[in-house]
């Protein structure tokens, strides 16, 4: 076969991390591309999204996805161009999104995976279809409606509020009703999220009396506690929980570099459940694609709310494939400030 | 107003239990009846049902009902015969299923939380409105067809398999065509389980090599675990849930005499999460009172399969009102052989 004249540059999995993954675990590489064939498509990645999830499939072990194989290229979404299609449902130059375009600067992908259409120039833009209107967005749509069943007047708890899925399930509730409290680490989120996203309370995990202040804005006890963090948050919240409330599991991501390490005691498995029993507690784990028949409602009805401006959100882009690690690794540990992308503009 | 000629035997709440309860914590009381009211029956109660759930009543603090006060009569459902009727619905001599009977020989009550009157020559015999055709097997009713969701084919874990709600999880799903390994303490309940109750495979959960043993009789995995011990068995099974997996949470009996003991690490809290979160599981507590709206049906298809005798049941009776404390500290270590029941008869 002849080499096409595209050279791709990639980042593989180098090495599994322990605990929390440094640079030494993801290469740089350039490799010529092979040209695409029958049924295939070329693709020129625009934007990568970077997610939490991303941490779990550097390790081996049982998830619900299998790990990615050292030396292959790293998982991602991206917003792509298409270079050259030999698929007739696609002509170069049309945006796509990619669920398997990777953390590179070209894809060459089967057409048959590419099931929606980008406008370049269209509003939500683009780049929101690997955010609040894609898997993010439809995590928190999704774990709210089928399992969070929140309800006019109830009190809902989230963390990570900044973020895409955060920030989506704060203004969700808020259409819906509900008193929302929203976390997250630092004053400049905290005032975003009090001013920009108007929740009722807006809290700062890392205040050293964090625990009071979350008891304080929840006069009502909580109703819905939207898990995407664990660690202290899920700590303080516990307590607090009304009969029948509901936690949707979506992410423990401050525990997802302390995979297999040993935590000191108590032992607080028995008591929780004790108390799932005592309070008659829903703990539901759940990734968005196990709801995927709602996806559809989903992109009508959230592409309508963010063109009526009625859902905002942010973005945290990170320039150039180069930085991609670092801004993963950032992102496990809070650093970002909204959805964070790459963007792969040459 | 004059008293009644009639005495009541009586048993309170003398003391609250620190860890496992004691005689000490009960007291035998005799004291004279007032006379019904109006609109009020006198009641003799014929069988108490002694339930694990009796463990928590005795502790001060939160819970899903309030605690039996110091010097209260020891709460408990009965059969009871009525003596003595000033409400319109009842007559001498009726029989009677009587929600708060308590801890007692006779109990005045108002006919109106008398909605189920009993054959005493019935089949199915009236005391099994204290357990398979009662509360216990609404439990496993409710929990199984709501949470549990099994689907023929399926493989059902269930502890305390001997007792009223574990055998009647096991066999309702049975009748479903599930594969159904049930635990129970001790080689006569577990023959008993194997021989009478048919279940596909029983385990003593007193062997050395239970958790072993438990992994072997699951070849395709756990999809339910009903819950109703908590403890080593909950520990055994968590390992060989099948993604989605659902845990009815109905108790945890394991752990009733030791709330608020600070157990040793490590801390299995956040893994547990993470394995909710990975493997999408659904946790989720109840008391049989949630599902209320399922009663009459149940009362209509178990009365049914009683008849039928395609569900089987087993009572382990006590045998005077004296004996019920000591009935109940046993209970709480599993030394029923099926529904245990106190014979209040003179």
């Amino acid at each position: 076969m002849p080499a096409s004249p595209i050279v791709n540059r990639r980042i593989v999995l180098a090495a599994r991390p322990q605990g929390e993954p440094t640079a030494a675990n993801f290469r740089l590489e350039e490799v010529p591309l092979p040209l695409p064939g029958p049924g295939q498509v070329l693709l020129r990645n625009r934007m990568l999204s970077l997610d939490p999830y991303m941490r779990g499939r550097m390790d081996e072990g049982r998830s619900y996805a299998p790990p990615v194989a050292l030396g292959e290229v790293m998982e991602g979404r991206t917003v792509a161009e298409v270079l050259e299609s030999h698929h007739p449902g696609f002509a170069r130059g049309d945006w796509v999104f990619a669920p398997a375009g990777g953390w590179q600067t070209h894809a060459i992908v089967d057409g048959g995976t590419l099931n929606r259409k980008l406008d370049p120039n269209g509003q939500p833009p683009p780049s929101t279809a690997l955010g609040v209107h894609g898997m993010p967005g439809f995590t928190a749509y999704a774990g709210l409606r089928e399992i969070g069943r929140p309800q006019a007047g109830e009190t809902l708890v989230v963390a990570a509020a900044s973020g895409p899925v955060g920030a989506t399930v704060a203004q969700l509730a808020k259409l819906q009703g509900l008193r929302v409290v929203a976390i997250a680490g630092g004053p400049e989120k905290v005032r975003y999220l009090r001013e920009e996203l108007q929740v009722d309370a807006a809290l700062d995990h890392r205040s050293g009396d964090f625990a009071e202040r979350l008891r304080a804005a929840v006069p009502d006890g909580i109703d819905v506690y939207f898990e995407n963090v664990g660690g202290k948050v899920f700590d303080a919240v516990l307590p607090l929980l009304n009969d029948f409330a509901r936690i949707p599991v979506c992410g423990t991501i401050a525990t997802y570099n302390a995979r297999g390490e040993v935590r000191p005691g108590p032992d607080r498995l028995p008591d929780f459940l004790s108390q799932i029993l005592r309070q008659r507690l829903t703990v539901r784990g759940f990734i968005q694609r196990d709801f995927v028949r709602l996806y559809p409602e989903f992109l009508r009805e959230m592409g309508q709310w963010l063109r009526e401006g009625r859902i905002r959100y942010r973005e945290d882009v990170v320039e150039g494939l180069e930085n991609a690690p670092q801004g993963l690794i950032g992102l496990l540990r809070g650093d970002n400030f909204g959805k964070r992308l790459v963007r792969l503009d040459d």
